[in-house]
């Protein structure tokens, strides 16, 4: 495996080929191999990106059909045959069955792009600069998206531009059970000399990705909406990571009936891991003038091409929905049982998380390595989260086999006992 | 021609759907076609992301062969076989024949992204916050890079957040033939109440895409480098545009003998449309630590693969550049054959470009949109640029055949004509 | 009374004149007469600014001696005997007694500009960039204090920049009597994906007057001491209001012995009414480099001479320190008595408060409104606080006599039966 | 003479002490004592607030009869005697017979405070956040008055907060004698891609004072005027240094013909170096709305008392304007001979200003602190201005004797040919 060139020339800023130092060569949904032909199953998944799996047989198969047309591959944001195919999926299979109404924009496509857009759409739609964002949220690392994200590591590293425009709040359960931190948001809001500036929108993540698997309660997500249209607030539901599924819903913020004003997608949108983006947006809300916000890659129509194919095979019903929740189940109770061992051996642990998005807090970076580097020894990828990495999370694909699936899961609870013994 | 969807449900931020207000359905190397079988030449070419054309077949081939192997598609920032080609790719037929010794990031696929990641690390490495910026440049619209980028659409679209970290000098020519730009940049360096805070670096276009086609002059490149080094200023070449072969080189800063700290590619760089951008920089300036910049699509190993095809295809030696050349002289000649008649008419034109990076500047937009219009009436689709859409622009594939290069022009021609008769 | 050109001349952000509509002629300790010959009571002091009272005889004689000499009245930052007079009495009576070492920067004469200074130097000092400060703070209005300054009636007056620079915490109980606020800014702290920059420096009223005579507990104090000393974050006393015997102490933090490591005073330090200011720092902080911090008005002499006459007359022993305690208390039985004669009423109040800075909260701006008009006609001076304007607030000149303190409150009883009768 | 104290309790940041390190303690007209006796004719003056000398009898006697009377000394913004007649005096003696017509702001006692006030009205006015200053500008060292200011040594001790708000754009001859800059802000207003933020104002002094007594020609005033007006952009005259008679007319640009929409007025304006400054605005732009702006200081009853008296006794008719016009000439001629004879030893050297505002350049700081200091040495305090402090700057009080003038140019002469032989 010759990997002088990758340490000599790619910058220090890598991160994943620290904590998995092979090449890999081929991926199969939720299987990869490396150079040595070694097999690892993935609870990673490009970090939600590959919900569907890796070379998905049948979104290839429209993407390589695409491919072979002639079809458009790039066209800023001309209106091509497969834009419109997109949106028509999204309208009929995704938007009309759950009573949503949305105009779409697509500013670049990458997370942050969208979140920009987002952000900035909220400010010039209410004349306000302000964004409430929460504690341990992630929304991207280019300067507007980072004002809302709360990682030190991208908050130091700006060389001297301190973020602006965002207020943090606590997220749920932040201070504690006992104490709804929405009280203090309210109490802050109606306050003429809290400190707040009346914000255009809120924009949330509803489980927290990267901040640790944090899962905010259905009743205060319900609760946020409602605050947000007292006080005349949009509602950005930031689904780039909990979306496309990965909750059990195509929407995250499905489960508690909320309908935000403003949502984003990324990730696994395109269903195949290309880089792909949208923001929905209120149609009233929609105040962009003819080229504000743009980017090179905003029509991306291999992009729309997988998108629409994924659409078609696994949200046409409900069948994967309830799929995904079933597994999500499986990987609850093994989770449970994984933190009472780790419990048992006096370090405190705990599960959480929604559909398939979950985690075992194991209340610190160093336990989490351990267990993440034994299982990766033992032919798992699974990564950590949280403010100090100490969350153990997986997001394994959605279409994972259950065979997979329960041998993954077998991994990790060999990795836990060989790591904590 | 179905469009109803398209209008009711894409945001009004959309802009090129309006000058070309057809759906496309196939492309293939200089051609387009729409939904009623039209054929259009195309002189925009993705706004110089297309410059090995649409569809490129060698391209494709790499791309269809990956696909068919179950290569990994999106590994976040994993070494992969295809990111160790890519880097050995680039390295021996781009860096190294060019005397050139780069370390790369992978910081998203766009060229904002590259931008925000290029200046945030200028900003880090030299500790200072201010980059030095010109006139009509433009770097992107996220909140860092849109400091650097001078167009008021996208600056008074921020919803009440004013950028910063920048200041804007004027570019080479700005102030008329006469006077040398760079006098006042050196002048406000050396004096300590001019307002300028001293700059980590200054970010520059060697020949304007959006801002007009403005050309910046060798020997002025050449000093703007002078002064950087004296200063301990980096510079930073954004090639997003004007790089990938435009200029009739691979980096359009070759022209000028000068080698920039830093480099940002994007557009043309996966040679097939793909969103990719990366960020080159001197070994000694990779301040980076693990993670302090990242994006989930930050390893696009499609792109790595049709990247270095291109590499391959078209950088192995001098052909492909010596022919860009010769068609940027067809295109020149011409060029000011038109402007010539145009000037005629009592409308004073003029020529201007590097390569196959030019422009017909008319003096007004109004009078350029007649004959893009018309243009697209016959068959060509061209857009405008300049800070008011008064330079008509062709950024045609560099690979267009010749008998598709002339018969753009004379499209061109004719239009003009027929517009400004 | 003639008041057409006040009117029509001084701008519409004038304000005490709405409520206050005469013209003031001369005025004695703790009584004003206007130009009617009408005598009013004055438990304003211009905003905690007369502590020892109007046109307080002592002082003045210290005044009017110092300009018979022909002493220097303005002298940038000379060396004066004034300037070397007051740091002597400044370090003798105050500093030593109170086992103080501080350095002294005079920044320019008001409060806003001290607080500037402050946190500018704590920034410098610290290398971070962030400021902690709390809910209904007020540290001034100039753009780098208005970062810490809640109010939104300046925050949203500031023509489109957005402050940055500081966030905003709770207060000692801003979520109610039994949630340690400090609980919330200590996790914070520890949280690495938390949002909070780690800060330079806490600003802190120790009683907030703008923000309505919020008192923190002497013990939440000391923990916040104790917090900055295990983070390494620099602790600001903003004591302008507060400070300079207001509280019954000399400076505010004494009650909860706190050692601050800058300390901002104005208002009150000149002792007369003359525009002066002054940052202390613990020595080893003063990382200020000759002039980097200037204004015009840094060096007013004739404020030093009436300071250090202050000092010399109330600060030589307890004597005073002690009596404004025992008027402390005066008010405070009264407000009890008044507040919950307000609360029969069926309007819930409560009285708050340290020594004579006190306030009763009514619940509502409205009320106090009402409350304040009344004792207008009265013939009582007195205006409301906190973020609505609910709490009724005394600032009464310290040195008022008892008759005119009893007189004053009698009239407030009055007042308040009138208006909510 | 006792200085122990003061060098060690005053901050580092002091600065005139380290160029005259002699303890102040008298001083009349032009001439300041020191502690040992020694006299010193002053060039200095406060850095232009003490135009009507160090206690200017006059002046002295209208602020003891005020004390005398128990008059109001600090009253907020309450109305009173004092007040009222400042503004009458101001209408009848200063705007009236200039046919100007402003409202009056008391924004706090110093520039940056008026700055601050200034350049936010106009945002507010004009709803827009960009504000064009110019290099080598002054406007004080708050964070809001800040962004206009020119000086690296200011704007790098921020702690890590850049700026905003403020575009920088060459001075009047800033390019050289053949380029008028005008052209380049009038080309950038009109440029859409630029980088030019439409600004809400233009601040500018017309004869920076801190910035080496560069002074923009009247016909270039008037120019910048015009395009002011037909950009729809406020024009602030900053008159805090170059106003209050030192050009030689009681605003500096009354020269030009020029009439701003606001103008901001501190140090000479309370005639004896009180704190004090006001902000001038046409009337229909007082978008204040009650209390936007405060400070506790901005009503400082002495000011005003003094300030309507220097009116009376110098502003009554032109007497005292055709005075400092004709010591203007004194000094220029004398300025220029010196400068003359400097350029003669081989050190390029010359004489500028207007009225009693005059500097010669002698190209360096190195040789301008030779001068400087060999002046002090001989009985003369006179500062530097400038970038590099290259400018030696003669800001006498207007009501300098002939003989004290004269003396004190003497003794510069005596001084430059001891430092330059």
């Amino acid at each position: 495996m010759q990997t002088q060139i990758l340490e000599r020339m790619e910058s220090e800023v890598r991160t994943y080929s620290r904590s998995f130092p092979v090449v890999f060569t081929q991926a199969r949904n939720a299987r990869l191999t490396d150079e040595q032909g070694r097999e690892y199953i993935d609870f990673l998944a490009g970090a939600g990106t590959l919900n569907y799996g890796h070379n998905n047989p049948y979104i290839k198969q429209a993407l390589v059909d695409y491919l072979a047309s002639d079809g458009i591959v790039h066209g800023l944001d001309f209106w091509t045959a497969a834009k419109r195919d997109y949106l028509e999926t999204l309208e009929e299979l995704i938007l009309k069955p759950r009573g949503l109404d949305y105009k779409v924009h697509f500013p670049g496509p990458t997370g942050t792009n969208a979140v920009e857009a987002a952000i900035r759409l909220a400010r010039v739609a209410k004349g306000r600069h302000n964004i409430v964002t929460f504690t341990n949220g992630f929304h991207g690392v280019t300067m507007g998206a980072l004002a809302t994200t709360g990682n030190r590591k991208f908050r130091e590293a700006t060389g001297g531009i301190p973020t602006q425009g965002a207020s943090f709040l606590p997220f749920d359960g932040y201070m504690g059970e006992h104490i709804d931190t929405l009280d203090y948001f309210e109490k802050l809001l109606g306050d003429k000399s809290g400190g707040l500036d009346v914000p255009a929108a809120v924009i949330i993540e509803t489980v927290q990705g990267e901040g640790g698997i944090n899962v905010a309660g259905l009743e205060w997500l319900k609760r946020l909406e409602s605050i947000c249209h007292a006080h005349d607030i949009l509602l950005i539901a930031d689904d780039i990571q909990a979306g496309c599924g990965r909750t059990g819903k195509f929407f995250s913020f499905e489960h508690a009936d909320v309908v935000p004003d403003i949502v984003t997608n990324s990730k696994s949108l395109s269903g195949f891991g290309l880089p792909f983006a949208h923001v929905l947006m209120r149609p009233e809300l929609d105040k962009w003038k003819p080229g504000q916000y743009n980017g090179t890659f905003r029509g991306f129509n291999l992009a729309f091409t997988t998108a629409a194919a994924t659409m078609r095979k696994y949200w046409s019903d409900d069948t994967f929905e309830r799929d995904v929740q079933r597994k999500g189940r499986v990987v609850a109770d093994r989770f449970q049982a994984i933190a009472a061992w780790i419990s048992e051996q006096g370090i405190e642990a705990s599960e959480r998380g929604r559909g398939l998005m979950r985690g075992i807090d194991v209340g610190s970076g160093e336990v989490a390595d351990k267990i993440t580097h034994k299982a990766f020894e033992n032919g798992l990828i699974i990564e950590t989260s949280g403010q100090d990495g100490e969350v153990v999370k997986c997001l394994c694909p959605l279409t994972i086999t259950d065979e997979d699936l329960l041998e993954g899961l077998d991994i990790l609870e060999t990795s836990v006992k060989q790591a904590l013994s």
